[in-house]
């Protein structure tokens, strides 16, 4: 028997997973390939263990033909390691092949430097792959997820600005210091990413995550895949400029959805409006909680830009459905109404009927999505 | 011989049409088939004159094998007829089936209602393939371009706001009047199509065209595909609110780019701006040109808010490049230099590297957009 073509086997995998249990006859159908195809692919995954045949069930109503055996997933047989970088701290999980969370860990970052932050970079993964569950055995993949420019193909972190790193090898120098198959991805086109395959996003042609916090940004996926912008750049949705007379963003813009929305500006103009230049952000929200209407204004038009920036998005490309998330969120009382509000006023019509999801996101999420860039660039090979 | 598989022609002549010449061993490369599938799908278009063998060419340098013979289009072989319908007036043009115009003529619409403008299309239809060029013969294919949400796969203009029209079959009316198979197609979205097969567009994966008039509009292609919208909805960049202490829009938005760069709000602001309730556009383009400070600024920021919405396309898509055309750019030289500012201040970081063609846009290009629809639709066929 010829050697099942790598593309088969990757469509057969990547639908089960996503869209999973399938039968063959379905999969044909789904995939545009002949059953003959299909049932070829799939044999060297069910070998291997990955697919497994369930009972068969019995079809009924006119064309019913044999039994169908559906495929399903076996989410025990490997696992994969995720983690998100931020400036303070790692985050790290185990998932399954379905990205499900098996474990989780946390590990504080005290120095910014490269060397500091692959060294406990190397603890975390330790303690993940030891701790309880005994996965060792069974991993070989972890997928780094950090904010900024990454060039996905290469490993390279050209910029991040919270780490302060410049072109940094971060795939190469995971690989070394973990002895384990690394790829590196931007945050948010991870988290979209997990979404896209598990999440919300599931069979959507075209999707949107919004992530609200120190910046605000935005994962696309268009005619069935991840934007990424010719010239590097895709889902700047914080440097939409929404009030002409707005304030100048730290980008060169006015009026960008950052410079009203992100952490930064709200305290900033908390602190402008309340006339107290100690305030911090629990301390803003605290007293926009308590009816404090100049700190809640401050809330309410931050809400206000993002739902605009979000109209934006609904405007251009008409996505199934868009989830606003991000540790931002954690101030959710005082944002969501004026999202909401700001989004259907400048939602052009039908594109108001566009479902928005807003939830607050754990920053475990994160470190899913950095897992399940893993899951797919195994899936891919 | 079996039949070749009907997406393997469409692959071959679309990318002799949009790319040609090509020889079948760049066809293969280039559209991942086998130099087979490729020889079997040309066949039946070598034998039916839409393609023809060049004269081989010697290849030189290392690997060079036999000559090699480029395919390349017969223009000749088949016309299409596009129209475009507009409140005041038909355009139609006769294209040979690389989209280059042959012949053109215009109607002037006395009424809107349907059956007016179906007697006028039937009579400048009459025109194009009874005049010089002798095009009846070998044309079969008419597409319509109209401003609206329009339904291209069943034919159906849900809405028109400038005709007034609610629901017209006017696939199914126009196929009656004039005895040609019809494509309808909103106007915006087949002259992108134009631009992505035939103008600036070829070859690019992601691609913006916004137009600039009555309405402010924008066709996108993201991963090679024209954006839909899946609400219905998509590339509407003349509802992205750019100034939250803006003016109200039509749409129940406020400081829409459409309610400061559309037509009727330039006149509508030269009015104000300047106290001469009598003044119309010539007039108002005129006053600008003349050197009234009020006049200009309206243009001015009339172009800087069309800037700053290209600019949040250029933030969300990252496209390859964008086209800026339009009857509305008549005015040209009043706002290129703001639609430029206003982009370059708003694009993050390298999405300003993303490269701005602003032109005029003759009537005359719509209805080849229309044309193009139609050759698309036959090439689909």
């Amino acid at each position: 028997m010829p050697e099942p073509a790598a593309p088969a086997m990757t469509a057969v995998l990547t639908a089960v997973l996503t869209e999973g249990p399938l039968s063959r006859v379905g999969l044909a159908r789904r995939l545009g390939l002949s059953q003959a195809a299909v049932t070829k692919a799939a044999r060297p995954l069910i070998d291997l263990g990955y697919l497994e045949e369930l009972a068969a069930t019995e079809r009924t109503g006119p064309g019913a033909g044999r039994p169908a055996s559906p495929l399903s997933i076996r989410p025990d047989r490997e696992f994969f390691l995720g983690v998100k970088i931020t400036a303070d701290e790692l985050i790290g999980v185990v998932c399954d092949l379905t990205s499900r969370v098996r474990a989780s860990a946390h590990r504080p970052l005290a120095g910014r430097d490269v060397d500091h932050v692959l060294a406990e970079l190397g603890r975390l993964v330790g303690d993940l792959l030891d701790g309880p569950g005994d996965h060792r055995a069974r991993t070989r993949r972890l997928g780094l997820a950090i904010s900024g420019d990454v060039d996905r193909a290469t490993g390279l972190v050209r910029y991040s600005p919270f780490l302060h790193w410049h072109d940094v090898p971060l795939r190469e120098l995971a690989e070394q210091t973990t002895g384990l198959t690394v790829v590196v991805e931007n945050d948010v086109k991870a988290l979209t990413t997990a979404e896209h395959w598990f999440g919300e996003g599931v069979g959507a042609e075209s999707f949107a995550l919004v992530t609200v916090g120190t910046g605000i940004g935005c994962g696309l996926v268009v005619n069935g895949r991840l934007v990424a912008g010719v010239h590097g750049v895709a889902g700047e949705i914080g440097h939409i400029g929404v009030d002409a007379g707005g304030p100048a963003c730290h980008c060169g813009g006015r009026g960008c959805v950052e410079a009203i929305a992100g952490t930064d500006a709200i305290v900033e103009r908390a602190r402008q409006r309340t006339g107290r230049p100690e305030l911090t952000l629990d301390g803003a929200v605290a007293l926009a909680r308590s009816g404090d209407p100049r700190a809640a204004a401050v809330f309410a038009e931050a809400g206000d830009a993002i739902g605009c920036g979000i109209a934006a998005v609904a405007n251009l490309v008409g996505p199934a459905r868009i989830v606003v998330s991000g540790e931002g969120l954690a101030a959710y009382d005082l944002f969501e109404p004026s999202i909401r509000t700001g989004f259907e006023r400048q939602a052009f019509g039908a594109a108001a009927t566009c479902p928005l999801s807003i939830r607050p996101l754990p920053f475990e999420e994160w470190a899913r999505g950095a897992a399940t860039v893993g899951i797919q660039s195994f899936v891919a090979s």
